[in-house]
């Protein structure tokens, strides 16, 4: 398969498209497509569109949508597309259709659908009525726009993003839990950002007793898109420590309160949220199996989880290796060797310790935020 | 005072010849010199020349006779020189009577002396004899060459530099003591690059015993240059814990054990070393006064020190504001929170968190180095 310059410039710009949906695409993949047509010799592009919700129409439709709204032609034209357009009725028809009743001639893909049941249908679907189809081309950009997304295809897991804020020695908080305002208003900002694009916040029980914290997006510059939902606000309460005046359920979005066994919770009548009660199998050190919670937020259509947690729930995180991405966000201070540790993690011997892929370092205001990935 | 563009051409140069002198200065500054003379109505350079050794030619003397071997007039020329020349007699004759004797007509200095008993004089020197003086052209640039230079002239004190290896939650080793290799090649490369730029290296004598390291420079990098010589390491020994036969007594290079009471010491006949035994006055606490230990070291020409200490000896630099410069080697690991904390630093508030000034930060390998700058 071979791809010309054109046919990267147009879906970098496909890929741009995508992005636009970054906070709000939810449990469906983020998607661009970019309508070209020939016109007076030169390739222009004729419509552009990307996917902005579930429930709303998917790129490839919003695309020739835009292009007939322009008075242009979309028969003949080439599709560029992030994503290989689907082929099954879900809340919307078929992608693929749309594009043959439309009338494309050629169809470029950055990558195949990472469903396997479904892989390739579209494509062949495209084939099967005449029309050109590639793919493979700026692949690894397109994987970058949906490892969420990817991963719960293939894995029927959540992808785990956990953040951390810890001083150079690595302490979270004094010991007797004083912490406000380890790092700077730069990586708060980042933190609602890392929020907002995800389906889900979780948190422990400690730190909702301790902090009493919203946890939710407050940053107009997310809540201000019309198309945003707040994440789904995850409790970690293993040891039903948590009553329903907790601030966490006053303030906008669902909330979760996952326990290991059955419970009863009067909802404070006040409480202007979805409070739901999720009963997980206990694991076998009798707390809350943390794999199961993942795999329960996959199933309602969760790609992407952050974890904000104290030094307990991270360090049980970690060392399930439950974390695919570390942030580390580093304040320029010492804390000292008496304040509480970054993650729970009693090893004894260097053969257990957690070694981590470097991903990335940058400043961010006074701190410095660290990013790594897990070996696998 | 105005410099024009060739100034600041030739002046860069100067620096850069400096820096050649990096690992060798020792107890003297790091200095260049660059003579320029018009020639067939070119300004070019005829010489060049920079400190090597304590004991040594400086700089300007070097540059005139790097002039003269090349057959080059250096009556009328102008002289670039990265600090103020020096006015009095020490291991060499004056720097500035030099210059007056080899008839230069212009004398551009990036700095004055920092001593502020001498300072200045080298000019008015320079300029009593009619030579055009002006001084402050790259000067931060100038500073940098000798930080250590500067510190040690201006208070008396070496320029302190700690250094540390920490897995990503701040820990140096397992509880046990296990702590070999936590950072890659390339981080223990800089280390011995840390060394050889330092006067002294101290450690403490929990590391001398549990490590048993020669602590010396070993790369041939380093030792390869004949006139370079091994930092004195010192040993932070208030218990009298070290015997003559560790190893590090035993390598190339003068050692120092440092105790806060009288001691006696049967040297072992073949520690192929100079092993010198000093006492140091007891702090309030009953230890080794650590700033006596650093001002010892300054009146005895030791312009950089690096700290390469367990969590004690460095806890206890750092909570005396004694650190002007903190490294941080971070190995993409987690150790765990039963690890060895990277400092001894019993803070119980927030209020007691020691700030630091964020510097820089660069990947080192696998692992990312941080560099911090005490908050005066």
């Amino acid at each position: 398969m071979s791809f010309n310059s054109n046919d990267a410039r147009f879906m970098a710009r496909a890929i741009q498209l995508a992005q636009k949906g970054w906070y709000t695409t939810r449990s469906n993949p983020r998607v661009g497509c970019v309508l070209v047509q020939i016109i007076n010799q030169e390739t222009q592009i004729i419509g552009e569109g990307w996917h902005q919700k579930p429930g709303l129409a998917h790129a490839e439709v919003n695309a020739i949508d835009n292009a007939r709204e322009n008075g242009h032609e979309v028969k003949g034209a080439t599709a560029y597309v992030t994503l290989e357009p689907c082929s099954h009725f879900g809340k919307t028809p078929p992608c693929a259709q749309g594009l043959i009743d439309a009338g494309v001639s050629r169809v470029v893909c950055a990558m195949t659908d990472p469903n396997p049941q479904v892989s390739g249908r579209g494509m062949k679907m495209l084939r099967e009525a005449g029309i050109s189809v590639s793919s493979g081309l700026m692949e690894q950009e397109a994987k970058n726009l949906n490892l969420g997304f990817i991963k719960r295809m293939t894995k029927g897991l959540p992808r785990v993003v956990a953040k951390t804020a810890v001083s150079i020695d690595g302490r979270t908080a004094m010991a007797s839990g004083e912490s406000q305002w380890i790092t700077g208003p730069e990586a708060r900002a980042q933190v609602q950002r890392l929020r907002a694009q995800s389906g889900a916040v979780i948190t422990g029980s400690g730190t909702v007793l301790f902090d009493n914290p919203s946890m939710n997006v407050r940053s107009t510059e997310f809540t201000g898109n019309p198309y945003f939902e707040q994440p789904i606000r995850v409790i970690i309460d293993s040891k039903h420590q948590i009553q329903p005046d907790a601030s966490i359920f006053k303030s906008d979005g669902k909330c979760w309160l996952v326990s290991a066994s059955q419970r009863e919770l009067q909802i404070s009548n006040d409480a202007n949220v979805n409070l739901e009660l999720h009963q997980v199998v206990k694991s076998q050190d009798g707390f809350v199996d943390l794999e199961a919670v993942l795999r329960e937020l996959g199933s309602h259509g969760v790609n992407d989880v952050l974890i904000e947690a104290g030094s307990e729930l991270l360090g049980a995180f970690l060392q399930r290796s439950l974390v695919d991405e570390l942030q580390v966000f580093m304040a320029p201070k010492l804390l000292g060797s008496a304040a509480r540790a970054m993650a729970n993690l009693p090893f004894e011997s260097m053969s257990q310790a957690i070694n981590l892929e470097f991903k990335d370092v940058r400043q961010v205001g006074q701190d410095v935020k660290l990013t790594y990935n897990r070996v696998d």
